[in-house]
């Protein structure tokens, strides 16, 4: 395994205490029960946003904790669910007198954790409301989930919501925000590659030199098939084609096009296979507004990528174009 | 070879034409010669400041074409030298009547091609000055080059010139900036892997299973030494030592200091090297002001990561936090 660790117990450990380091202005690292905290939490009247999950997929969660995005973010062991004392915790740190949101993807651990930490949170007088992003169209019950699992949608939905609680809207309208981004996202992923998890010490599956698995999930679970390895133009329109045929959309529709990198696949490749998703969506009637392109949603050192297409309308353009400022996320600040 | 390409040859220029595809309002493509172009060049009375080398390094340099950063980038083909062609067209794109700054790497090719880019624009009558950074302290000539090799302290160049360029500061004080960062900063960087060019095939070089490639450079030249696989704690304090041992600093001074993913490495990981070169740099009198961490000058698809750290002084911070707007690095705009 070569991974830039000290010991698999640790990384988690060490890699909050880095950006603890690297980015005091933004946030603040609470240690056991584990969150990241957004530098001047609570804020008083503003809806708290609170994501969370098993690490080896960052920047996501921890990247996104800052102004006009997460208040709080909740990191598992490596691909492994937090604890409902994290979430409570967290809860509890960023009310602010407006309630909170919870955006939890749909893996059967997260849902049931993240369920615990509201109902106790709920139980202490604040108001919760929860939104569970399952955009991805590969399968339609996987390794650790019932339904749908969630996977890129869910950075979209954490910028969006978080502009939304930025303006103090209500957590009810938060909350709609979040919705909309469920109802109106779908995604799908490719690997090239399997990842290591640090303490398990060898890769998650095997994939021969001359094949990909299609479909992946972001912790290696398996995907729809696995085939020969193809062309990015051909692979951009394996994932393209189910997700447009999956999305609730018209011709002329505005849309956002995020192409994401899996963690060892690099920018020039993701370039690559922007090219062919933004001309395929444009064939299909759609018209490309926003875009997004980059490691955002990762599974450790697999190279790959996903595709996420959210179906967008005034309100969301102009929640995406508002100012942000975290570690991975910044503009307008 | 698994990458997300369709063949070879074609890899730079779908990689460009999904950046214009992406970026309409930052940047636009010149194709033959190949060189990506801040939208609204030439920008008059500011000094237009270029830089280029081989592709493979995304998002440098096309990734900091913007305001606040470069103006123009050439890209030549993966890990070779951008043609002279590509430097002339692109400084007389972006001489906007208060001459051109060439920013470029000591590798021989682009040494050589810039210059005679350069010494063709002079001859038309465009001012050009040109910064060579060469911040690598693993090894003194290398493959490429004849002296250290140019690495992680040419992104922070084109950042801090960028904005002193946008200041409207005259060229000799753009070009004043960057001698500056190439004075104060040095570099060093390590393999965990090796990458393989496209055309090629087949990874650049073999490094087993259990091995580490120190002081490796962006091209995959050989370093100082291959040693076992390390520790992430030993392998800052290997990268760290030789840096500081070389820095021209005193105790207190405040640094810049960058943890770069080499392109298949993990953010996780980055983060957990950074914790440890921060405390070691603190160890040693040093106070890091600022800081950047991700894969920001890459080796395709290379697991390691490269540290620079950069003398700071007040002039340089006020650059630095000024406003950018460019694919790869955003903010305050």
């Amino acid at each position: 395994m070569k991974k830039l660790i000290n010991v698999p117990e640790d990384v988690v450990r060490e890699e909050l205490e880095g950006m603890a380091l690297a980015h005091p202005g933004l946030i603040r690292v609470h240690h056991e029960p584990n969150f990241i905290l957004r530098a001047d939490a609570p804020v008083q009247g503003k809806v708290g946003i609170i994501s969370g999950g098993g690490s080896g997929h960052e920047p996501m969660h921890g990247g996104f904790v800052g102004l006009g995005m997460l208040d709080a973010a909740c990191p598992g062991e490596v691909f492994t669910s937090p604890t409902p004392d994290q979430m409570l915790e967290a809860t509890r740190a960023v009310e602010g007198g407006a309630g909170v949101l919870h955006i939890v993807k749909n893996y059967t651990g997260d849902i049931m954790n993240f369920e615990m930490g509201a109902d106790l949170a709920q139980a202490e007088g604040i108001q919760v409301e929860s939104v569970v992003i399952d955009d991805d169209v590969a399968v339609q019950n996987s390794l650790y989930t019932a339904g749908r699992r969630g996977v890129g949608s869910t950075v979209l939905a954490e910028k969006l919501c978080g502009a939304a609680a930025e303006e103090r809207r209500p957590l009810a309208e938060v909350a709609g925000v979040g919705r909309k981004v469920k109802e109106w996202g779908r995604s799908m992923g490719i690997a090239l590659t399997s990842c290591t998890v640090p303490h398990v010490g060898k890769p998650t599956f095997d994939l021969p030199e001359d094949q990909m698995e299609l479909g992946i999930g972001i912790h290696g679970e398996p995907g729809r098939t696995r085939l020969p390895l193809r062309s990015a133009n051909e692979i951009a329109e394996m994932l393209m084609e189910p997700i447009i045929n999956d999305l609730p959309f018209k011709a002329g529709d505005p849309v956002f096009l995020f192409v994401n990198g899996m963690g060892g696949t690099p920018l020039m490749e993701l370039y690559v296979v922007y090219r062919k998703a933004h001309q395929f969506a444009t064939q299909h009637g759609l018209k490309v507004v926003r875009n997004l392109i980059g490691p955002y949603i990762t599974s450790l050192e697999m190279a790959g990528t996903s595709i996420t297409l959210l179906k967008l309308d005034d309100d969301l353009i102009h929640l995406w174009d508002a100012p942000v400022k975290t570690p991975a996320l910044r503009w307008g600040i």
